[in-house]
């Protein structure tokens, strides 16, 4: 491979053909906003793209299915289970909402991997918790102050995680005050960085424990990316520490509650993703690379 | 290295100091017995290695804790969270049943990378769902016929699949039928074979067409391992044709039902796992490894 392409350097940003940065840097206070009035109680369901949105949603609103408002957030890839969720809501709910990309969607959400933070603002704000969401947009616009492009190399912590974790496979190590964030980082690293990375099963120190015992010929190195500070992350980091590469400790962000920090965690992996595609000389967007789903899934 | 080990030399066979081939052979039917009867409605709710268990009880007992019996699947390693969990089920339930192998446990299950199997039984068999669990023993009896060591490689799919997967990364591909199989396949490959794979998050086919895209050097090639055949996994299949070394195909097990099925599906997975292990000359058992964890989180 020639040199890297520079994370400082205007040119490397031509890369980004769907302009993802600048959604990226937009990211804070970007979402469809709500008219009208919902009626509660409210339920939450959360298909394809939408799934960690009605996961982080899920402690507020326990039912998927309610009386009142029902929320769909459908992503765009339904294969068939859409139309059944939606004849169940329509018999269970007095006002069924859809958020997504597919021809049902009554509130357009186009595909991206931004989506989680859409999906959770608009329900936020249709189901009376503006408050929880201008807090997640706080947190966000902090993260956004330090992880922007204009941030040179030393003093951007996302740059300089994506140096950490080029040519490396991440091991998503978070605890259970966050319990879908590895998923959720998993996903937005794939999408963004177009790359592999492993989130644990749900007993995830007899997974770390286990999992690296054999330990054939690995070409990529693992690297434990550490989010939190719990019992069970910092038994992991124990437990890790002699059988990865390094460990990428995440500072905790300025962020009050559980859904704020996740938040918060994600967009800085949304941005090192970003960088991390950029040094593999990528299109950071992935509209290009599922025309293919698209087509298969109509 | 030198020769690998043969799956069908009884020496090879010495590697298994814990004898978890000999349990994996008596598992179907391998449970403990509930005594006594026990008041509806039922909860349940699984911690470590209970998660699966109860995920998979879920459909039939959607709440976590019930006014009637409230079963605790607690593993062993609750680092806290036990305790307070005990405290609301007996606030909220006439009788809370524990099951694990910590010192609450009422019913104990030693641990292991085949307690999934046990806890389920143990509740299908208390919540008068016995013949549920009769056809999951059923379709496990069938697996064993044709996995066990006792059937020489070319018959035995179990020892083929683990010669498929040597020195490579299972991607572990399912459907929409079996929502958490890829985590519990996850889990168990890596107690017994002691090995990393890697289980897509919820919206799996967005994850299969990215997370590939960049493909730096890697060492070990990947392996998609398909169980399945809904819309959504054949749509997988399609995608990873491409982008993996190669796929291996689960034929359907004889089960009815996708409880017993994705009991049949982990069970053969087990068993490839413990010939991987005994190829990679290591332990299949686990006891030792998770000594380490025991003392840390007591």
């Amino acid at each position: 491979m020639s040199a890297l392409p520079g994370l400082d350097d205007l040119a490397t940003y031509r890369a980004d053909k769907g302009r993802l940065g600048r959604a990226l840097e937009a990211l804070p206070g970007d979402f469809p906003r709500p008219e009208g009035a919902f009626p509660a109680p409210y339920g939450v369901v959360g298909l394809g793209e939408g799934w960690w949105a009605a996961e982080l949603l899920r402690p507020r609103f326990p039912d998927t299915l309610a009386p009142g408002t029902t929320f769909v957030l459908a992503g765009g890839y339904g294969l068939g289970r859409l139309a059944g969720l939606l004849a169940a809501a329509r018999e269970t709910s007095r006002r069924v909402v859809v958020l997504g990309f597919g021809p049902e969607a009554e509130v357009p959400v186009p595909s991206s991997p931004l989506t989680p933070y859409r999906y959770l603002r608009y329900v936020l704000e249709a189901t009376g918790e503006a408050e929880l969401g201008a807090e997640v947009d706080r947190a966000l616009s902090r993260e956004r102050e330090r992880l922007a492009p204009h941030q040179k190399s030393p003093e951007n912590p996302a740059k300089l995680l994506a140096w950490g974790l080029l040519e490396r496979i991440p091991l998503w190590v978070t605890g259970p005050r966050h319990p879908f964030l590895a998923q959720a980082l998993q996903q937005v690293f794939a999408r963004i960085a177009k790359s592999l990375s492993i989130a644990p099963p749900p007993a995830a120190l007899e997974f770390f424990i286990t999992a690296l015992e054999a330990r054939h010929e690995q070409g990529d190195p693992l690297v434990g990316v550490v989010a939190g500070d719990d019992e069970e992350v910092r038994l992991a980091r124990e437990v890790l520490a002699t059988r990865v590469d390094f460990l990428e400790e995440l500072a905790p962000p300025e962020a009050q509650g559980p859904v704020p920090e996740a938040l918060a965690y994600w967009y800085r992996l949304a941005w090192a993703a970003y960088y991390l595609a950029l040094l593999y000389r990528q299109d950071p967007g992935d509209h290009q690379v599922l025309a293919r789903l698209r087509e298969a899934a109509e």
